[in-house]
């Protein structure tokens, strides 16, 4: 049996974890961290979830985990010095932040409009998309845990990308994400009265945070706009793409070829785009792709945002980094 | 053309107030206050409505107003004494809060366990439902504006006390209630994470602080448990009541003929309850009536919460103060 | 008073053309009819509209009525011959199908595959829209109402198009509808729960039978993916069009000065995207404009599909052809 | 492996059933029907589901299975005879319908009017469940699953009446129920525009067909009235009852210990009642209890009324039928 730690056991990732967590046949856990449950047991908080207590940050103890997961709020100022911690004392860890995802220290400097504040961890961290970068996964010790939003535009433009069939390098991708997206934490944007029963786009264009690990991914220059669903759970991206003239569905179905024996994406039969009801609550990534007009296509891709988007991938990843069966726990 | 002011036009109430005024045909907003957004126009918050600046509460001029609402969040310090400047000015108050809705300052100790901060505001303000209090409401200088929940109570029973049909003095009011009834500020209970998809009671029982009025209006003693709609608007509450052995329906619906004329009360037909859609975006609150065996008796009512049960009441009472058509700007 | 027939009165959009219709100064109901509901009166369905009777298509007496609106579920066969009837009466029609929108009889036989089934009505027909043909809706004899979708596209589209800074002729309109666009009739796709708390994209690229409109009042080429949004009422399009090199977001707002003055279009604030909340229940089509970078603009344009989108544009129009006020029974 | 036929299989019932059993590490599935999708597979319903062919009824080869499940829409004629005809081949039945719940044909002739169809196989039922009946269902031949509201009324109340602690044989249920409890055949009552974003009341007082079994396995008189939610799954009911005078909370909680060791009812700890999202997408039947005042207590009771409320049900109730472990594939 491994142990892990959870760092930000409350929050919407968190608490998605400790459910699979719960129910894997490989791994305990050591400890669970909270703000202000700390104190409490998860099982006060949500009665049908496991009895873990919570405890403070500084109370956790580091050396009862082989690795750790950090699900800490956007910006939390004791996640860098957390993750050396835990680098030093030779723990693994999984980040569900943005901060170790671009892989070039320029890059992000350039995106951000300021340096990276730890650029040697930057260095030593793998992007955790297995269907990419399976093998260097295996072998960290540091994996920034993918964005929800991109795994939507990576696994479907990637293969397109990789075959030599993109022919304009703008593509654009038009972004719907329930609101478990945008965390735990209160704001007027995911109040109930003002989230409900409505639909809006933010962050459109070039502004979102999430563009640079897509392009990072993909090398295509990227449009993209998000947009804010009345659903828990769950992303669907419609992606308008510029094929070589003359490519022929067939062509372009044949490079999906690569996931063959992926266990969790799915091209969906010829003719049929997926859902969002078709990956709730599982760990699929469904890819649907239909032809407009001469070398124009419309991909559609969806996604759990909290599963496959963020902490069942999370468990795809620590089960590589362990030596594990990559699919424990998930199916 | 009357002045009216208004004291917290941001909220959901507020809000509601200022869509109502601003299609009615006698008023006009002398000013609208708020706190956060003081400074900018109603308009940069919600580019649909009405282009009225939005002013500290300190910066409001109410001698602008011939009358002012206050819709401030519950427990808001400035309540009182605003409405005592107000009617030391001579304006006339509707007061959105449950400060002024008990007559009896010993009731409001007794329930709310601490005496009454304005006693003599309370002796002086007259509750605001017309369908029981009209000529009160005619003459008041302070109107306290019926809670949403009790509206759902008081007008199903009270014409069955007033007829003498009650048999058991104790009534059970199920209520469920949409989640604009929490208001606009943020907590976990109306996160959209915590709300939508789901349905929870809460201070069930004999602890909400809204059965005072209910008691003090029907002269019954309820069990009222009210409960979250994952929807915006709209009440309904499922009250079980036991009249008189031998009591038949026609006796029982005849009782509601108190109602004749009242341009906001429907009685559905025999045989039909209504629901909540049926009530949605207008001042109707309707009333189905359903024999389960013998003095046996379930009563649906249904209401918006925020006309009705709250705004459009409002008016109302506005317009009888004003000396106005009582339903105008609100069919 | 002017007296208006209402043949489909039961459907989603005759029924918020009745509400409308209701609270109408300068129009009475002539006739409402109903197929299954033939017999009944309207408040039986619906308890808190208005009672008006229903009778089968049949037992309408056209005579009673000086401007019919055909609110027919789609494809209904009794649509051609009852328009047809009452233009000869002498009466006045506005249909809210799509079998009168396109004005080139050959244009409709290529797009549908099968020429028009009354070409002469389709010459005679005026495309509803008032912003771009409001002197001929005020001659027409028969007029097509609207789309739902294509107003949001039409609306944002054509002013650039018409100042010259359209650089790409092809388009993208990404929209989202909510579920009362796919009417009242009963379908797997818009049962509850196969529809709720998912979303989905269905005849995207140039399969949706609305882009024939779309593009004859842009004369632009347009790529169109319509998606269902678990929300009742509301159409939110986002649009990615390519303008002229060099072409400022001055420049472009500038091209929306031809809607000074008309009451129903609202241009958001620089900087701001409508929001569906922001248009709900209202007359408004809401455009918000944004560059992304040299060229590239994305638009987001917001409607309520049953009001501007379909019952409330079509008032818009009968006010027109009648003569009287252009916004009456409509602010 | 233990092999099971599925009768229904893409009702909501039949569709969550399969997703168990696939998982299940005890059985395969022998055949699975459906009406309209017959000859298709399960994947070209559900992308994500197991790829199980689907057959017509006549087709299914009742030889190849140990049990079968009949979740046939509610009245299906073919439901009787197939039964028999499983019954006389040696298999055990888990029947999802109301027909065989009632233990007694005359109770069932004098509540549905009419007599029993197959009275011999209604004494051979045993009532599906397990905290009541763990020792029969392991004997069983055919088991009539519970109803779904029932379960939320007889789990509460069954322990304090064998406790001896109901004063008052008339206790009030007030339930409210998501949307798939209806199933997925097409109504206007399910239809999206009727159903989301409102909330009704039917079959209210002593008229909705599972008062039968909740007075049954009770014992109690009982006034029940359901009300459908805007969401999916779960059931959520209010339940009014009068205890001895005198009896204390802890007396009343001390009576849920007949619950001790079951793997599936939870006991809420004092002062916290269950939401509906607490037990969504989980086993559990969650039970809160709470004195209003001397006798009267209120008690709230959730289930997910696809799992424990019906396929999980039936799963728990066919591994104690075939001798496996009662929680497996359940957890």
């Amino acid at each position: 049996m491994a142990r892990v730690g959870i760092y930000g056991a409350t929050g919407y990732t968190g608490f998605e974890l400790i459910k699979i967590l719960a129910r894997h046949p490989g791994v305990e856990i050591a400890f669970a961290t909270a703000r202000s449950a700390a104190g409490q047991r998860l099982s006060d908080i949500f009665p049908t979830m496991i009895d873990t207590p919570l405890v403070a940050v500084e109370a956790a103890d580091l050396r009862a985990a082989d690795l750790i997961f950090t699900c800490l709020p956007h910006g939390a100022p004791e996640l860098i010095p957390l993750a050396q911690a835990a680098l030093e004392a030779g723990k693994k860890v999984i980040d569900f932040s943005d901060i170790f995802r671009l892989s070039d220290p320029d890059d992000f400097a350039r995106r951000r409009g300021k340096p990276h504040p730890a650029p040697e961890l930057l260095s030593a961290a793998v992007y955790g998309l297995p269907e990419l970068h399976r093998e260097q996964i295996r072998e960290a010790r540091l994996v920034a845990n993918t964005g929800c939003y991109p795994l939507t535009a990576i696994l479907p433009l990637w293969p397109l990308e990789q075959a030599g069939l993109v022919a304009d390098r703008t593509v654009i991708v038009d972004s719907k994400s329930g609101v478990s997206g945008a965390g735990r934490s209160l704001s007027l944007k995911t109040h109930f009265g003002e989230t409900h029963e409505t639909f809006s786009a933010y962050s459109v264009g070039r502004t979102h945070r999430h563009l640079g690990e897509m392009e990072q991914e993909t090398g295509l220059h990227i449009i993209f706009s998000p947009h804010l669903l009345p659903v828990y759970r769950g992303i669907l991206s419609t992606i308008y793409v510029t094929l070589r003239p003359g490519t022929t569905v067939e062509q372009a179905r044949a490079a999906y070829a690569v996931y063959d024996g992926e266990p969790f994406v799915k091209l969906m039969p010829d003719g049929r785009l997926p859902e969002l009801r078709h990956v709730q609550n599982t760990m699929y990534l469904a890819i649907g792709l239909q032809q407009v007009e001469e070398g124009r296509y419309i991909i559609v891709a969806t996604v759990d945002n909290l599963l496959k988007g963020a902490s069942g991938q999370a468990v795809q990843s620590m089960n590589l980094m362990l030596g594990m069966e990559e699919t424990a726990g998930l199916l």
